[in-house]
């Protein structure tokens, strides 16, 4: 193998082969850059600047093409640059460009080009960040990188901005714990209320998410507390350290920031966003965070949600308050995440004209083309709060002179807490795919009308992390699948979720017998749908228990100020969102969807209470009545789960036996006690990669399996939960026996 | 004045009464024991030994008599002594004697006689707790003990335990906080994860507690946690402080302690009551508890319970493990309060033959006659958890070879939290006068059938206390009133509740115009039946947001492991809890209450959902259904609320007024800084007395009147919140219109 060019990144990429190759055997060289290109079965190098900018070989000019691999078909967003064309031996493949305004400099290039001839491959990158990323490509796909017909493909990410959200406190929160809606043990980045003094922890997951393409974390709560609110300024040196960890895999680090600062850290009478003392103090802030950081990456405000403070204590409106922050941050390239979740969160459940499900969109749509260029407004997937089945959001139509940015909930807040193991990735590639334009299109085509098509854009996608300390990273260790799946579909929204998995499962436990690879595939393939049969049916959302927001609680939340309700009676259930006799939120999308969810005839079923109040005898397109629907999917909801539970005591006897097909063990770095399979990168550099699903050690393939067969014993539980709570209140309130006489209590 | 006798308590009286000669004028003095008698207004002394024993000035021989004074009427319990028989110049009172095995030794008499010639008052005691008591008793009756007609009278305690359990936690517990269930703000007890180093406010409580007749206190939670453990073994010498502050007023201190203390703090392999290891552990943890502390007072156990250890874990029963603390504590004459609230906090919801109302009898009512001499099994009032109306707990019946005592809940877990103005003692009271032969006894006549006759032998009465460092002492300051109530009762159990709030109003308010005592009395006389009105109907319970306990949420606990249902379908409502077709709890009561409970025809309107499931149609006694009552309470008990709002809207000026009608103001105690006015007793003695309502201090008054409108509006807020939601739930359940035609939502 042998290594060429400068640039940070490409020692990280350098380090990365020759820690492989001394694992592996085989020879590696670096190359000065300048140097010709090697003759070797792998070379990676960035390419030279006085490269004929016309030849196949330079990526200045490379070619840019409708996909032919499986993940990356014909995304209309990245289609804007340039022209298909074939290159000199094969094809060229494009994941996705950048299109819009916030088109990166060369130096922020993060495509490569792969050619392959005769079986040895070339990786050539403009920049080290793209080298980096061709590095992880043909670590992914392993041997095949080598096999096959000569080629040439390009790869680029669909959108630049491709970011992780942490909800860690510092200190731990009485309430809310030390990572707010994490279920992943406590925070990689924080102990005993200070920054870790040892971040190899956090090196590692760096490694991980630049595997994954993810180029961006903010690292603290957005709900910013007392404690938290002084990284910005007391902690500065430590949060330094701390985007020192990811800068060698082309991660820039950001801050959740309190609006409140400039009084509660700098000691004014006022945050008035609109006042000059306030924005200084903001300015010599941001001054303060870029000289310590360079390269660091802006700040993310919740601002005037849920109690948090923002520009409505003073008058001023979210773009005044956005715009103010923007301008602090401007001068050094820096962003501005301004969150939409803004809601009345103390709202009278007796009052059915007001409908949080409008909120943002109230909010927000009327300020479109007021934000400043460097903020991004960043919107919840779903109108309401990342429940299970919630249509998207309009607000992300809403704002076409605005950089929206898509926000996703990796952490299973409301999807089972990393206790049930529910695979997002079908989910958010429904998001992704979904067309303002029309439900008609093909979902593997992203036109610019679909949301992966606006963000990509310009905004980019963000979502909240499910890592921690855990031993296994994710609680569950099956919810890896999660962050591997949100990495790979923010570089290429147009990706099957379902090959997503299957490529996680191959990295993560490669080698394994054909029926565990199975198993996991079954475990998790429909998971998602599995979950939602058993929970909050037909897109009505929560009937959670409040506060921690796991297991069911059906009327939870239906007399509280959240504004989150079913409005179930003895007659019917659902929220009348319509124009015609409801909220009107129905409204608020663009024809056709305001007209198909309008309708009782043409509104999906899976979002039928979402926008209508029905009778329990409202018969479904699928042909079953209402309170039939719910009595069934709550009966096969768990039938599934019970067979993915003895589907997995079928296989984790052979899981348990460390050897075989867990890959190469070897001791993992030191302070990385934990390092499991969601280390996906890095298959075959000898280190801890997918190679490794478990932690190294004896007894680790046991101790996962254990892990997987616990968390199943608990779905299985908490399933049999929701089916008899959700049926027995349906029943005790509809009076309508189930057709098929089970069970109902 | 004068004082004559020995005992540590005669200097507490002595320094009480140089006080407020010191600040009213007057003359004191204090005499040699074996002095003559004194020619005083008031003289106060100590039983001489050599006193002719048949004289009536003699207390050995005072005569015992039914009452006839208004708080101390014909109690049965107390009359097994003496006859009655008059004294020399007017009538001879008892409020008790205590009749059983437990029958204290003469130097624990806390009995007092009280004579008055021609305006000339004198207290004679046996001991000098005795004689604090009779002290506190002038007090009490203030100018009026000087004047009427001569008489002579003896008082005596119906029981010889009157307890407070503090649920107060060393550390912050991070879900229950300080004090568990407390509403008035930290512990006096701990701050900061220890044991204060100024007691002063808890000199000031004991005083306060002394003057209510309360001679026993329990300082920590009976949910032991790992930092509270410790009390008994590392933090003795500080307890012994807390003992010390206690000693002056009469009242001995008590520990919860873990039934696992012996793995925890001693390092052995287990609890098992019955290795002697074990024993011997808590043998000698006692011999040192005693050595610190030389009237310490036992042990209070919470085993088998919500998660407490206990004997259950070894295969023994709750008489093993009592017996072997109680064997530990014996050779010192410590006591062991061993609760009764045992049952399966995971019950599955879905099991309807289950009933958590059944466990505290099925429990223990088996192990009657088992239980050591010094073993005081501990029961609440209801078979439940203090909620606002239960039936009287059928186990306080059930062990007559055993010691019972009654455990109360002065603080306010389920009936408002200190936010809602709910003065319990009519509920109380009602509790005490239970007669378990029958419903058609005289109230005011206290059979050994009764609640308080059968406590009062020799189990004692036991409370949670509402007190922590707040200002106002209790949060809410008319919450004092409970506290007043509560050791007034345990006095006196067949003292009548209205007048005892009426005396905690002349106290605490002395002076005050006619208006504000009769808007204090208005506000609070019905209180908690208004209270019952509008939160869960009819003695079914609960309804109230799991965890914290405050408002509502009519399913809250419908799901829950907690066993506490109400099972409201379309159709109906209620817990058939019949022998006849239910749990068969209605037969654990002696007749004629099994017949009366199991009955629809005779079973009492205001427990029918206890007892019951019935439709929302069924017609009470009252002659309304059940539907219409529920909607008529929810809506009266609102607008009973406004009407106490409103009334003191009318007065808290008046009480903002420092001046007039508060009484003397002088400067607290060092370190008491919130002296307020449950400290009813002392109103002479020129103190922080029931001349004082307030924190001493300009403004103090408009404090106090504001936080009472404070609460009041909370109150109306929530009241509004419990109608409106349980009115709304019925509503939308049954689908029966309100009468009429109120709204409904």
């Amino acid at each position: 193998m042998a290594i060429r060019g400068d640039g940070a990144l490409v020692g990280t990429v350098a380090a990365e082969v020759a820690t492989a190759t001394a694992t592996h055997g085989g020879s590696f060289t670096r190359l000065e850059s300048g140097s010709g290109v090697f003759d070797a079965d792998l070379v990676l190098t960035i390419a030279e600047d006085d490269a004929d900018p016309q030849a196949p070989s330079s990526l200045a000019a490379a070619p840019h093409a409708a996909s032919v691999d499986h993940t990356i078909s014909g995304d209309h967003a990245i289609s804007g640059r340039g022209n298909a064309s074939t290159a000199r031996n094969g094809v060229v493949a494009t994941d996705g460009v950048v299109d819009g305004r916030d088109t990166t400099g060369e130096e922020d290039d993060e495509s490569f080009r792969v050619s392959r001839e005769d079986g040895a491959v070339v990786v050539e990158a403009a920049c080290d960040r793209g080298l980096l990323y061709g590095f992880f490509h043909v670590v992914r796909l392993g041997e095949a990188a080598f096999s096959g017909p000569d080629l040439v493909e390009r790869h680029a990410p669909a959108t630049a901005l491709r970011m992780l959200d942490h909800w860690d406190n510092v200190a731990v929160h009485e309430v809310m714990g030390q990572v707010e809606r994490g279920y992943s043990g406590g925070s990689i980045f924080y102990d005993h209320g200070r920054v870790r003094t040892d971040l190899s922890r956090v090196e590692a997951y760096a490694r991980l998410l630049a595997s994954t393409g993810v180029n961006r974390v903010a690292i603290n709560n957005v709900n910013v507390h007392a404690r938290e609110a002084r990284l910005l300024t007391d902690d500065l040196p430590h949060v330094a350290r701390i985007a020192a960890a990811f800068r060698p895999w082309g991660i820039r680090v950001h801050l959740s920031v309190s609006f409140a600062s400039p009084i509660t850290l700098g000691g004014l009478g006022t945050s008035d966003p609109l006042d000059p003392a306030v924005a200084r103090w903001w300015r010599e802030a941001a001054d303060r965070v870029w000289a310590e950081i360079p390269d660091f990456g802006g700040f993310v405000v919740k601002a005037d949600s849920e109690g948090q403070p923002g520009p409505f204590a003073y008058g001023r409106d979210h773009a005044d308050g956005a715009n103010m922050l923007a301008e602090a941050v401007a001068p050094h390239g820096g962003l501005v995440h301004w969150r939409a979740f803004v809601y009345d969160h103390r709202q009278d459940w007796r009052d059915r004209s007001t409908d949080r499900a409008r909120a943002a969109h109230d909010h927000f749509a009327p300020l479109d083309g007021r934000f400043a260029e460097n903020v991004i407004v960043q919107v919840k997937y779903g109108p309401m709060d990342f429940q299970v089945r919630e249509p998207v959001s309009p607000v992300i139509a809403a704002m076409p002179d605005t950089r929206v940015a898509l926000e996703l909930q990796v952490t299973q807040e409301y999807t089972g807490q990393q206790k049930h193991a529910v695979y997002l990735g079908r989910q958010w590639s429904e998001v992704l795919t979904f067309d303002f334009a029309g439900p008609d299109g093909d979902r593997a085509a992203l036109p610019p009308t679909s949301v992966a098509g606006i963000v990509a854009r310009s905004g980019g996608i963000v979502a909240v992390s499910n890592v921690g300390d855990d031993e296994f990273w994710t609680g569950h260790p099956l919810a890896q699948a999660n962050l591997y799946a949100y990495g790979r579909l923010a570089w290429n929204p147009a990706a099957d979720p379902t090959a997503l998995l299957d490529e996680w499962i191959a990295l993560t436990f490669p080698g394994a017998p054909a029926d565990v690879v199975h198993t996991l595939h079954e475990v998790l393939d429909e998971s998602w749908e599995t979950y939602e049969r058993y929970t909050s049916p037909l897109g009505v959302g929560f009937m959670v228990r409040p506060g921690h927001h796991y297991g069911p609680d059906v009327d939870g939340y239906e007399y509280t100020p959240w504004g989150t309700y079913h409005f179930a009676d003895r007659d019917g259930i659902g929220v009348d969102r319509t124009v015609a006799t409801g909220t009107g939120y129905a409204g608020l999308y663009p024809q056709p969807w305001a007209s198909v969810y309008e309708s009782l005839e043409t509104c999906p079923d899976e979002l039928l209470l979402f926008f209508h109040h029905v009778p329990y005898t409202h018969v479904l397109h699928s042909g079953k009545t209402v309170i039939q629907h719910i009595y069934d999917t709550h009966f096969d909801g768990v039938e599934r789960v019970e067979r993915f539970a003895a589907a997995w005591d079928g296989v984790a006897a052979a899981l348990s036996d460390d050897g075989g097909h867990t890959g190469p063990g070897h001791a993992p770095r030191p302070g990385d006690t934990a390092h499991a399979g969601a280390d996906t990168a890095g298959a075959d550099d000898g280190r801890a990669g997918p190679g490794r699903t478990t932690p190294a050690g004896a007894g680790s393939g046991a101790r996962l399996a254990a892990r997987v067969s616990e968390r199943l014993a608990e779905q299985l539980r908490s399933a049999i939960e929701w089916r008899d709570q959700v049926n027995t209140y349906f029943y005790r309130k509809s009076g309508i026996p189930d057709e098929q006489g089970r069970t109902i209590f």
